[in-house]
């Protein structure tokens, strides 16, 4: 009998949401960072829906700040609202704590939530709290409600071959303090989809040797990237930037007639994040293989 | 420093959520079965949103049948539904498993969860995965998305003094087998809203000697409760039948003038399933006082 351990995650779910009913017509498709419901054409936006879990010895520590994991599990959802176009609006909070917690610890847990649900103009709708028996990891697992203007929603599934791929921000050695406490891109989504929309939107969560791979594969493309242009951060390897995860930036592609005038502009509204041009939607028998993810990396040059 | 086996979960839910920004305008106070969300008044029906989790070794064992806890994941959340009046909709998931939990087990949990979907007209809408450390409990978190219509909402905190308090089916021993397969009652819920509707509702989920006291204070009222009335299940002690918990059944209550009317036609419509009258809300300086919970069941009759 196989276990979960012997299939991918991807694979996983796959096969499990064949079991189960699913929306007959969902405004996004499974696999993108939010689902989206479409409340009827007489409404201007549309509802946003993301769940989300930290796990302790996999996403935190017993000796990470109480604080920080509260903040890290509500910018997470944010980031995924903001990959969208979106905005966060009502969060549900489930802990499933050891009973030997500190109470301070939950408490300061709950302070980082509010820290980040007031820097984003969220709120606390509801919760759950249960035990887990004793040894067992803490899990905190986030539902959220979010919104997105009709016009404004991207997709993953939508880039074209051609288009441009842009990424905000430095990738890499998240590890080392930007997981627990980077700005979800929020602000930035909304100027870029208000002013130079996106063909096609994610956040890169698991790197962008994992994450580029599954926006083109949505829309049906293939891709090439040029590693020198991979922005790195400062004393990363290309390597650590593309493999580490956690980035929380946003990855997109883009008409190439516009793309001179999206960075001229983007340079003058936000001075210090950067914006790079790392490579291209390519037709989907062109470019890197999906198979394999990041091992594909290694040889390719912008075209 | 304190450990959260040290408090309560009411009071330590209290102080956790005072230390986040909440809903300025929620429909329902915190501590209702679900949140309630006006989309505003051009519409007739409100958002109802929900959030629960059910965790190895505390709400489920390693050896209860993967499908069977796929129905309760499913089944707990329906039931808080029908609590206020309402219907499931939309339904997100988050696994967070060992590593080496077969996969067929997974896919039986899914099995399960598509089961109660498909018997109360809900989908997936979303999901995500996590490992858990090995040796860690499995657990799963479920959070949901309902609707009720304006005019069919009940809360729990709109009870009033001199009202029957009435409960569905029997209570006590689910522990034998239905704490895994119940039947959320929303079909007896809608039938109560549309024909009966209660002053006040909840579902019995903790007990009825902590639920109870929960619907009181909600609403403001004490209460008394008639223990020769209260329905348990056949070979179940009237203790059992109070303090066991996990029924999930309907409590509510219910203006006294047409408790007769209410008790003859659900016997003719839900002839399998009982309908008791076991007590009344009583003034808030009357009937039990609310501190103690369940040993405050011992000594008082039916006025």
């Amino acid at each position: 009998l196989s276990q979960l351990r012997d299939i991918g995650e991807d694979a996983l779910i796959e096969r499990l949401i064949a079991l189960v009913p699913r929306d007959m017509a969902p405004a996004a498709g499974p696999g993108d960072d939010c689902a989206v419901v479409d409340p009827g054409p007489e409404h201007s936006s549309l509802v946003l829906l993301k769940t989300d879990a930290l796990v302790g010895h996999v996403h935190f520590l017993p000796e990470t700040p109480a604080r920080a994991v509260g903040w890290k599990a509500i910018a997470r959802v944010v980031s995924d609202f903001a990959a969208m176009g979106g905005k966060p609006d009502r969060f549900l909070v489930t802990i499933a704590l050891p009973a030997e917690t500190e109470v301070a610890w939950a408490e300061d847990l709950y302070r980082g939530m509010g820290d980040c649900l007031r820097a984003f103009g969220a709120v606390l709708a509801g919760g759950e709290s249960s035990s887990v028996p004793i040894g067992s990891a803490p899990v905190i697992s986030i539902a959220a409600t979010g919104s997105v203007e009709r016009s404004k929603l991207v997709l993953r599934s939508t880039g074209k071959s051609s288009d441009a791929l842009l990424v905000t921000g430095l990738l890499g050695g998240s590890i080392h303090g930007k997981h627990l406490n980077f700005t979800p891109r929020i602000k930035e989504s909304d100027w870029l989809v208000s002013n130079y929309k996106p063909t096609a939107m994610m956040d890169v969560s698991d790197g962008l040797a994992k994450d580029l791979p599954r926006l083109a594969a949505a829309s049906g493309c293939g891709w090439v990237i040029d590693r020198a242009a991979v922005p790195c951060t400062p004393g990363v390897g290309i390597d650590a930037a593309l493999g580490d995860g956690e980035d929380f930036e946003l990855l997109f592609s883009f008409g190439p007639e516009r793309v001179e005038a999206l960075l001229a502009d983007w340079a003058s509204v936000f001075p210090d994040l950067p914006l790079t041009l790392i490579g291209q939607l390519t037709p989907v028998d062109e470019g890197n293989s999906l198979s394999g993810g990041w091992d594909h990396f290694g040889n390719l040059g912008l075209r």
